[in-house]
Formats: structure tokens, C-alpha cells, sequence
């Protein structure tokens, strides 16, 4: 029994490393994406029973593939423990709930669209990506807080005192900072100056101080990023290419150190037949 | 009496650098914050009472808070050398105005809203980012200064021009770098150079050299801000890492100068051996 | 006869080589691209058969000079080979679609604006330029694919729930992907939001999530860019500075080799004439 | 006589030296600028009459000025080889252009406005930046040369096709440009994009590629400027800092090959000692 159990998942491990395998999945998933954008076309009715069959066919085999890769990993620990399997579980397991209801098929569908995330899980190289965009993120926690607090102030102060200009724009601190963020990306945001330039005609300094702060802190952000991703690489460069030149030169620091080493001795060797030497001529 | 005062100033001190108090000053900054987000929302008149009182134990406990500092520091002259300690004093006391004046009501309120920025002052991450960021202004001085020259001679051609084509755009020379502001930015500035086309033809030309003035200047200030902190970054990572590549190739001059040294040495007594044997020999 | 093309080859290849003939030619193409430009303007019809036997004399140059080079290179394999005679036989050969109908008139003025690019296929510098833009292509492959990737939810995401909303933005994923590209390039973005939150109030956090997202992947595409540029720049530099630091300190590293191994031969000399020398004293 | 005229440039030179007068100079500067400034408000005509006055005097001080450096030089010629004594004669020459004519009046005024750039003549750092970007336009010429053949064949074809569908922005090859720097600038892009959608469903490909291809060629011509800056940053750096790690290297790479150069003398030496001892001891 054991060993029976041991060769189907012996049989599903080489199925998983299959390079064809691997193919088809990467096609099933490219297949149910284009079928969810397909869905965003007026189409036929009979063309959409059609659809609703191929969209349980590939529910199914999401279905049978992550159970493949669960027996492969041998116990559900561990095939828990890989972020990346979470990852896929979840997608797999989102899209079986049944709605039927009218109302939240639309919840269904939505469901179902981030099956296309599955080809970030299953691409190697999306997979690394991804990863170093995650790494980067703890970085730019704390310039985003500062930022956050920036955005409060600010929609603070335009909330009090330009309300009563505008209502839609600076009603309350959340409309506040949304209003906030389009002047940011420079969106119409000379409409919403003039407006409040009417009653303040100073204001222009709450939202050129505003951009030029943003602009500042998103610039280090921004760098933030860079500096870390040049370290990230660089990193990976010096393991890949025998550890670059910082390796080098610690490889000749340590030689260099030998050799002084054996120039002290040589130096004694040398100044004790020069002594004998001197003592023997001396001597004779 | 010198002894109580110590004892008290010992207690504040231990009080100061107790994490659960660090703790609950930042909740209560934070409540303030959200206090302050909360009044921007239509509210009852009986939570706006009970805002108040909240408001006036807020601003005591911030009284009280900088107190037990003050007294911790033991002398005033010190608590006021560290900027820190100035900025918070400056929020404390500005929000301690009393201001009943229903016109001047929106200052009081104002003056509390930077309270906010006593987040900064007590995260120790966001005072080193701001530090970072003020260190870096200086470096940008004369690019800024550039930049106002550039802006200050086109608002002038700009103005003289076109302020009777659009006088809200460019009556006087503070509108005109207003405009050049929103050009710079891209928001409908074809508009703002449609509009002065039909009158001079060639006027595109005006726009589209400012406009690559700017981002060239800009750019090369990002560039230097870049530099900056690449730089910054670098010598706290020597500082880190045992003084980086520089120190060890700095290492290994010193040593292969000592070596060249024994060398020398070795080299005299090796002739000079070679010397006396050749001497030897032949006298013998 | 041999001998006869041999010469003629010979001939071509020397006013291949010739500065001014290849001046002579960006001329021509400068001309030719003049002649597109000013086509766009209105034209009497006298102009306009003059400027059809100049863009007829243009096309028989540019046949008669690639000709020139195709003998010049020997066999046509060879010619072949070369990927910018490629790209510039395309160009000669599309220019010679004889094409009277006044429909697919347009097609054929559209083919001789290719022309311009010889400018690029000429100009090594250009040649050079665009070589390395092409070089970093590969790199940013999988970033597009992740792009693409989040373009495609959230088109998806967008059409299911707003095309209800507006039927010309969010008709299909094909628009909404339009929609979205405008969205990121923050063009009358909020117009777009606002419409949509007036049905879903929250659909605020859909566009801001997709423009920190893409912001975010764009970002590191930008630094993707960036850093292949600076490896080959420097890679360059380094080849052309006699290596650079990296080359000296792998001559160090030699160097230091093979001092360490000259000294370990003298240690071992000197032992055995220390240990010699001593047996003498010893035995004499 | 020529000791006379030799103790007047003396004088000058020391004037020109003066870290006063050099203030005043700025001063004087500083001033004009706001006179200038002043102009475009709308002011009384008695105070428009001193302001003339100001301005003539403004005028002689720079007259005087400039004459006062003319004589400090020694001679014309030497004079006229510094760039930005040539840039401060062209700007104090136009300003002197007497124009009464009242159409005419608006180019005097203009060319007045350029004295505002004598500033950048004349303190040293804004010298030293302005010195730096034009130092780095060379390296960007051919990407700018690239960039106008991709707009140039980009307006060609949107002339071509689209002109009658909107003839102001596409009534020929100029216009064509404009708008396409527009769509760059992602200024109301999608109103343009639309419109020609309307006519061809595909154009969007147009407007896509357009701005890929622009953004990616913007992105290296940064690149390159950043790259530029960079090294030449980098250059002062190492000249300030006793020529940096390159130096330290280089003085590394020397000293071995002393060191090496000595170790084979030492070798030579005692291979001769051992050989004359071997035989010493064999013949004895």
C-alpha cells in the first residue's frame, strides 16, 4: 500500500517536472484568460453555454493539477509551507464557491479572472520578478508612512478651510487626500487651484508647497527603490562572477599577508647567517 | 529639596525612555489625528462637545508630556539646543492659544492640525528620513536659484507679451510664472499656448524652449539629490561594513609598503653577506 | 571577364568607401525626407509634378546606390547577412510598389516616408544608438509580461463592473485596456473615476491600487533600462581604458602569485643554506 | 603715460577683484530684474517716469561696468576670448539699443529682460552649473537627432492620414509635430486619439507606438545625461580625494613591481650564494 502510494507520487512528481506539462498548464491558463476576456464581448447565447462548459472544464483541471502537485509534495505541511502553493490554492479554491445567484455571479466572474495570476506562479522568471518587487516594499514603508502623514495634514487643512468652495473636492478628509492625489498627478489640477484662488488667492502656496513636497519625497522613494534593487543585483553579479572585485582584492589582502609572514621569517633566516656568518669569520 | 527635584528629574528621565509611554504617545497622537480627520466630517452637536473636552485633555496631555520632558533634560537651555525638542515645543504651544473668536476659530483649529507632525518627531525612522531630506536641500540651492532665474525671465517675456491675449493668465509677472508653473506640469498647456499661437504665430517656440530648459534643469536636480543620497548611503554601508573596498585596498598599500621595506632590508644584508663571502673565498 | 567585375567590384567598393559619396547620399535622403514634409502642405499642381519626377529620380538613386553595394559586397548571400541591408533593401524595394490607384495612393506615399530611416542605417552613430536600444529589448521581456499581465486583470476587472457605466470606455477588454493606458498616463484620469464612483463609491481603490501598481512595475522596468545601459556602457569603457580598476587588480592579483611562489623558492634556498651552513660549522 | 594708464588698470582690476563691488554689481542686478518685474504691473505714469530714469541709470552702471572690465582685461582681444565676457557685452549692447518707436518699444524691453542672466554670469556656482549642462548637450545630440527622425516620420504619417479629419491639428508636417509633442506631453492625448479612432478604429497602434518608442528614447537620452553627470562628478571627486581608489590601485600595481623586481635580484643573489657555497663545501 505504501509503496503503492509512493509510486503514484513518484509518477506525479516526474508529471510535475514535466516540461510538457508544465506547457500545457502555462496554455490552459493563457486559454482561460482569453476566455474571460472573450466574456467582456457581446456573444451569443449558444456561444456562451458553450463557454460556461469550458470555464468548469478548466476550473477542473486547476482543480486536478493543484491535488497533482499535492500528492507530488507528499504531505499538505509542506506543500503549505511554499508562499507560492498558498498562492495557487487560494486562486483554485476561490473559483470552485458556486454562486448561483444573479446578483453575485458577478463575484463569480471576478473570481475567476485572477486565475490569470496563476501564469505569474507558474512562470519562473514572473515568479523572481515578483519576488524582488515584494522585497523591495518593507524599504518604502516608512517613506510611504511619511508620505500618509504628509497627505493627512494636507487634506487636513483643505478639508477646513475649502469645503464650503467646493463640497465634491474637500467635503470631508478622505474626498480630501483623493483630491490631494490628483493634484499630485497634475490631473486638472489648475481647476481645483483657481477655484479655491477665488476666495484665497494665496492658496496657490498650499498646493505649490504641497507638489513640491510630494515631488520630494516621491523622488526618495523612488531612489529608495533604485539603491535597492542596484544592491539586489549587484549582490547576485559578485555570487555569479566569483565575487567581483571586492572579492579580489580580499583574495590579495590575505595573499599579501602570507607572504609578509614569510618575509619575517626570511628575514630571520637571512640575520642569523649573517650573525654565524660574522661570528664564524670572526671567529676562524 | 536638590535631592527631590533629582529624584523627580530620575523618574521623568526613566519615564522618557520607557517604551510603553513612547507607545502611548504615539496612540495619542494618532487619536489626535483622527480626531482632527473626524471634525472634517458633518457631525452631531453632542460628539462635537465631547470632541472638545477630548480635544483640551489632548492638548494637556501634550502640555504635560513636554513638561515631564523639559524636567527630564534639567535644564531648560539644554531641552532647547536639541531642534527636536523646538519643533515640539512650537506644535505644544501653538495649539495652547486660546482663540474664542469664531473667525479666528479655523487658526485655532488649523494650529492643531500640526500636531500630525509630532508622528515625526517621535519615530525615530521618520526623523531620520526627514533629517535625510533636509540635508539634501542645500545641494539644490543654486539649481533652485537657476530654475527661479528661467522662470523669472520667461514670466517677464511672457506677461510683456501675452497680457493682453489673456490677462488671468499673464497680467503681472507672479500670474505669468503661475502659468509657467502649470506649463511645466503639462496641465492644458496646450490651451495656454493655443490661445497666444493665434496671435503670434511663432509662440510655440517660446513654450516648447522653456519647457526643455525645465526638464533639463530638473532633471539634472534630480540627478544631484540622486548623488546625494547615493552618496550618504555609501559611507554609512563603509562605515557598516569595516570601511568597505577602499579600507581594504587602503589596507593592503600599507602592507606591500612595509614588505617593499623588509625587502630592502633583506636585500642589504643579502649583498652584504654575498660581499664578505665573495671576500671570504678569494682570501682564503 | 573575371577581371572585368573584379575591377568594376572593386570600383564600387572604393565609392562605397568614399566620404563624399556618402555624404552625397544623407543628402539625398535629407532631400527625400524634405520632400515628404513638404507634400503635407498645400502644393500648386505645378509644384507637385515636379516634386513626382524628383521623388522618382530619388527612388532610381536609392535603387542605383544599392545596387552599388550589392555588387561592392561580392555575393548577394553576404549582402544579405548584414541586417541594415536588409532593413534598407525593404525600404528601396517597398518604394517601388508601382501603385496608380488613387486609393492605395496613400500607401504608397506612406512606404517613401520609411525612407527617412535610411538616416539611421547610414549615420553609424545613430546605427549605434539604435543597436542599443534594441540590445536592451530582451531584458525588459518578462517586466512587459507582468505588465501585461496586470493590464489584463484589471481591464478585465474594469469591463465586467463598469461597462453598464459607460459603454464607450469599458465596452470590452480591448477598450478597457485603452482606458486603463490613459489612466496611467494620467490624461482626464479622474473623469474616468469620478464617473465610476457615482455607481461604486469604493472604485476609487481599483484606479489608485492600478496606478501604484503599474507606477511601481514601470519603475523597475525604468531601472531594468538603467542598469543594462550602465553594465555596457561600462563594459565598454572598460575596454577601451586598458580594463580599468578591475583589470589592474587581476594584474595585482598575478602579480602577487607569482611573488608569493618566488619567495616560497627563496625560503627554501635559504633553509637549505642555513641548515648546510650549519652542519659546516658543526662539522668543520 | 603707458604708467598712467597701467596704474588706471590696476585700480580696475583691483575694483573687479572687490568682493564688494561684486556684491553691488549683484545688486544692481537683482534690482533691475525687479524694475523689470515692476513693469508688468500696472502702475502709475509718475512713477512709470522714475522708473525710466532707473532703468537709463541701470543701463550706465552696466556700461560703466563692463568698460571698467574691458580695461582691467589689458586688452580687447583677451578680453573677448572669455565666452562670458562675450555673453555680458552682447547683453549690455542690446540693452543700450536706443528703439523709440512704440512697436518697437516691446524689443527694447525684451532685450532689458536678459539682463536677469548677467546674474548667471556672474556668480561663480551658477557659472559652474550652467558650464556643467552645456558640457553635457554633445552627448546628447545624436539621441535628439534620433528623436526628430521618429517624430518627423511619425508627423509625416499623421499629416498624411489624418489631416482630414481634424485640419488644425494635422493640416501639415510643423503642425503634425506640435500636436505629436502634445501627445508626449500626454496632454490631452485621448481627445486627439479618439477623434482619428472614429475614422480608423486602429489608430490607437499609432499613438501607442509613438509614445513607447518616445518614452524609451527619452528614458536613454536621461540615461545618458545621468551617466554624464555621473562620470564627471565622479572625475572631480577622485581629483579632490588624492585620485581615489583608481589611485591607490595604480600605486599598488607600482610598488609590486618594484617589490617583484627586487625579489628576482634577492633570488639571483642567493641562488649565486648557494651555488658558490655547494661548490665552497664540495671543494674543499
Amino acid at each position: 500500500m505504501t509503496l503503492e502510494v509512493s509510486s503514484l507520487q513518484q509518477r506525479f512528481i516526474e508529471l510535475r517536472e514535466n516540461k510538457l506539462f508544465e506547457t500545457f498548464v502555462i496554455g490552459v491558463i493563457i486559454f482561460s484568460a482569453l476566455l474571460i476576456g472573450a466574456k467582456t464581448y457581446a456573444i451569443p447565447s449558444s456561444t456562451l453555454a458553450l463557454m460556461k462548459v469550458l470555464d468548469w472544464l478548466i476550473t477542473l483541471f486547476f482543480l486536478v493539477e493543484i491535488i497533482v502537485r499535492m500528492i507530488a509534495e507528499g504531505s499538505l505541511r509542506r506543500f503549505f509551507t511554499k508562499g507560492w502553493n498558498v498562492f495557487d490554492f487560494i486562486i483554485v479554491a476561490a473559483s470552485l464557491v458556486p454562486i448561483e445567484d444573479s446578483e453575485a455571479a458577478l463575484l463569480g466572474r471576478l473570481l475567476r479572472v485572477f486565475r490569470v495570476l496563476r501564469l505569474v506562479s507558474i512562470v519562473p522568471e514572473l515568479r523572481v520578478l515578483l519576488n524582488a518587487f515584494l522585497q523591495a516594499i518593507p524599504r518604502m514603508g516608512y517613506v510611504s508612512l511619511l508620505m500618509f502623514v504628509i497627505f493627512y495634514i494636507y487634506a487636513a487643512i483643505g478639508s477646513m478651510f475649502f469645503h464650503h468652495i467646493n463640497n465634491e473636492l474637500w467635503s470631508n478628509i478622505t474626498v480630501s487626500m483623493l483630491t490631494l492625489f490628483r493634484v499630485a498627478t497634475f490631473e486638472d489640477w489648475t481647476d481645483v487651484m483657481y477655484e479655491t484662488m477665488d476666495v484665497y488667492p494665496l492658496s496657490w502656496a498650499f498646493y505649490l508647497s504641497f507638489i513640491f513636497i510630494v515631488a520630494f519625497v516621491f523622488l526618495n522613494m523612488m531612489i529608495g527603490i533604485v539603491l535597492e534593487t542596484l544592491q539586489r543585483e549587484h549582490e547576485q553579479h559578485d555570487k555569479a562572477h566569483g565575487e567581483g572585485i571586492a572579492g579580489e582584492v580580499d583574495h590579495i589582502d590575505q595573499r599579501t599577508q602570507q607572504m609578509d609572514e614569510r618575509l619575517v621569517r626570511i628575514e630571520t633566516l637571512l640575520e642569523q647567517l649573517h650573525r654565524r656568518d660574522h661570528t664564524g669569520s670572526s671567529g676562524r
